[in-house]
């Protein structure tokens, strides 16, 4: 079997009214939306007296968040529809992770530094290897090889290693100017957060100049496949076009796209916050850390969406779709999320600074390098998938053992205390 | 002069029989079967009280492994060739490093568990660096440029990269959680196994997807110039069809294969038992540290017997052969012979972990990066040999000043004792 | 617009002549030549006694090597012509950098060990990220995309990676080598010059090489633009021709390049002492750290003359030779001058040996992993050159609020005094 071409499959690259289309044609089939009904459950149990436990509550809030952040994403996809290329474009690109956007404002508020980056973490290694190593399985087991546009892969993927390394930057000034004494200009809380600030700013420019590229001056190596579909079906493909007729009407309409962006985006603020306030009771009660729910679970919840649909785009042989879903989502937590979140800290009366711990950082550097690797040649297959999947099982067992670390002011390094050996975890 | 193809040079990718061919025509020419005189003096010095002397005993050991590992390696090849493509393969994938395996055992039922890591680590970084840049230096050094097959270089590049990850991970653990007390979950030696068998269960499953992907659903990827010969072969070249038929005469029976391999692998254990009950006193005698007979002494001779092959395939311009003899080798080591080596050493009621020493781990990055590098255009030359060859001397370089670190049970670092200055080294 | 070809611009690969050319049609125009005006300040500064003022003489004589250095740069690549390609290219690549030498040993003569390793750092990265970065935003402004040779750029990369390999590893043995004691073969400083020296030797090894390849078995690699344009030329453009006959009168005879490059390297020796000497001063007066000294202000005033090439060539399409610059210069002085400050430094009898800080070695490495990525593909476009930039603006950021580490020569880390805690830098 030779190279599957993406012709061979009909174009549908309008993604939002194809999956309501989708949607409505099976509504009796698995759907995520059957989850929503984890939303009434999680509201009643904080609110009625005796249903209310902190473990489940937690959980149950978890399972909620996932459709409605669905909800959100959709709702964002068919105003961005709507308001045309451009504009649309930024819509998607600034609110496409909205929902962890909104979950970290509420853990931040609570003074969860440690969760919300752990969780920053957690988006970009799982968008990198969790959503990106299943879609290229689910998408190799159906076609033997897959090829994607190379150039816009690797912009993605050279922009992820500038934030790995804006990320490392921190901690190495941490680690190195704590052994010099304040008085010679040592470390001081002070100075990582200004080191801190400043390296946010250059993020987010960063952020700015590739909207610029991939919305403005080099939006044709992205969209390169609408285009491609909808020159070969104005030549020679009548049914097509007039799927495309009906998928337009089923772009909703600017308000409906407003309404459920708003009502989806209050349920998850809701949501999000019975989820953080039971966040430090569950995690004991399940005997979790801090780092293992943020990077892990919280993570996984968050990007939830992005899954389902990056898989779905695989299974149907569209990887430029599928990657530009997984790295793009990194990307924007990399490159927006993290300098908004620390510069909304201020707002809260709680500044943080990016300073990530050691093996947060190890693992934001191994994922975007076995990540660049995987999409640098601009095909990929089954195998690579399972490489991706091996990569976020070893870092998932690192952080289960991991203990919670919590870095003290003035040095990188607690002395270790003589207690009694523990035996097995 | 253009791109040499692969067409240029008659096809002959049956490699054992083709080897015994020359082998055979040529009895009187350099071999390393003229090493196998040292087995019996091996022999002599370990049992005639009066030739016994450690050091020696090591060096002649050393020496007179390297044709058995041949021997057995060939063995292998020819009982794989009989079996058939789907069992040969996997036999091969299993076997081929097991001389390499037979000496770890030998050294971790005697409690060396640092020479293990230390061979483990030489093993990979031996054939990334050292075979493969003697390789590219001695094809290049014939053809001006030498290509390759991208998508399986790329392939096995990837699972190293996951091998070195893998192999960081456990580093980076007794670092971080050393730092938090015992009873808020910090570092102890049960917790390092646990972390250590998870990861070594991930390699384990991830190599035998990598042979699911190499011999069954994308075998065409790694015998595309053995097919590609045949297709060749049946067109027009009848003489070369004749030399086939003799080739096939070539391949050793059922019942040699299996006699020379039981032979050869018994002779492999006794020697390894020499060599690894005279490893402590031989370095103590020559001023050699633990690391340094791991890393380059052990690993170069376990090696040796994929040294000259994949040296041979590139000067024959036979790079696939060659690349995936190297990459191929440093993939099993990674993958399967340190994750059964940590399973084995349960039998013998000394459990191993994987967590290797920061220099190794540094070793292994730095091998895995350069060779990925060089091996993911798809292209060669002989500066490249070069470049590969000198990672190789500045490793060798820092092993050969390291002195062995004992890491203690509790904390990663040692307190510098007052001892007065040693001058130059 | 398709990918743009280089035969779309006028092919000009004789570069010193063309320059002259320009700069006299343009003599009003914008030049770094009118900088020479601050040759003659900064000596009066340093010999009138009422004008001496060590911080002004530092800036003065920053910005009057800028065109010094040039016409040194000038001066060799008219001489190289002269001289043939051989023996020519040999001259460029090993004085092609000689103002940055200059100023080194000067440095080392005064003890200033930790600026010369700073500017070392500061050269690389400051060629890889702030050169070829501007040079990408430069022409990527001008090109829609814009192509290069791949397996140019790709073994100057691998070869940069060796070398922040190579860096990497003095501070590792040292780090590691400290945690045992000295009388069981821990750290000292006679080691760590062993170390260094051998690994030095690699190095300059590994260059001459690099110097065989590109200079003789492989020049074709590097010359093909010119060779390319020479052909063209040949066939179909008469008046090119001419040009090209006009530009080889524009080529300075022997005597005179001999005589600019003597007068120019003895101005450069001048102002070097000149700055040397003020350094210590100024930087304390200008509140500015060693390092940040070091990495960011002397390396940019020593590569000014390169920064000036490498972005107009990108801005003429001419990609293979602004990264030749751009990497070739790294490479340089990775490879031949940190060694030959090493060797020189002996001359001095204050022997210098490879270990870099932390901080210097990870600026290093990742400069050079991101160019590679870059640099892998054989195209580039202007968020290329901005995410380089951003790369740049992180570590100058780290650089300015890092406070200087002075290592001790016994243990790698510095027990935190218990100073008062200062706020904000």
């Amino acid at each position: 079997m030779s190279k599957s071409s993406q012709n061979d499959t009909p174009p549908d690259s309008v993604e939002p009214a194809n999956e309501e289309n989708i949607h409505r044609r099976s509504w009796l089939k698995p759907s995520l939306d059957w989850l929503l009904i984890f939303v009434p459950i999680a509201i009643a149990m904080r609110f009625i007296p005796g249903l209310y436990n902190p473990t489940w509550l937690f959980i149950v809030s978890c399972i909620a968040i996932i459709p409605l952040a669905g909800w959100m994403g959709k709702a964002t996809e068919h105003l961005a529809e709507r308001l045309g290329q451009g504009i649309g474009g930024l819509l998607n690109a600034t609110f496409g992770n909205a929902a962890e956007l909104i979950i970290a404002l509420f853990a931040l508020s609570k003074g969860l530094e440690g969760v919300v980056k752990a969780s920053i973490t957690g988006s970009i290694i799982g968008n990198l290897l969790l959503v990106l190593g299943l879609s290229l399985l689910a998408g190799g087991a159906k076609f033997k090889e897959q090829i994607f546009n190379r150039t816009a892969a690797s912009m993605s993927a050279t922009a992820l290693t500038l934030a790995a390394i804006a990320l490392l930057i921190p901690s190495v000034f941490h680690q190195v100017a704590a052994q010099v004494p304040v008085a010679e200009g040592g470390w001081t809380p002070a100075k990582e957060q200004s080191l801190s600030l400043a390296i946010a700013v250059v993020l987010i420019v960063t952020y700015g100049f590739t909207l610029l590229f991939s919305l403005v001056t080099h939006k044709k190596l992205f969209l390169g496949e609408a285009i491609q579909g909808a020159a070969q079906k104005v030549g020679h493909e009548l049914e097509e076009s007039e799927d495309d007729d009906e998928k337009h009407k089923m772009v909703w309409s600017r308000g409906k796209s407003v309404l459920v962006l708003l009502v989806a985006t209050g349920f998850v603020a809701l949501i999000s916050e019975f989820l953080v306030g039971a966040i430090e009771e569950a995690r004991g009660s399940l005997g979790l850390t801090e780092v293992f729910v943020g990077v892990i679970v919280v993570a996984i919840i968050g990007n939830a969406a992005e899954h389902s649909s990056a898989i779905l785009m695989a299974m149907r042989n569209k990887m430029d779709l599928s990657l530009s879903i997984a790295l793009g989502s990194s990307l924007q937590i990399a490159l927006f999320v993290a300098p908004v979140l620390l510069f909304a800290s201020y707002l809260f009366g709680k500044p943080m600074n990016l300073e990530f711990t050691i093996p947060e950082v190890i693992a934001v550097i191994a994922a975007v390098l076995i990540a660049q690797q995987i999409s640098s040649d601009g095909e990929s297959n089954w195998v690579e998938g399972v490489q991706l999947l091996s990569v976020y099982a070893v870092l998932a067992i690192l952080f289960f053992f991991l203990p919670d670390v919590h870095t003290t002011a003035t040095a990188p390094q607690v002395i270790n205390s003589v207690a009694p050996a523990v035996s097995h975890p």
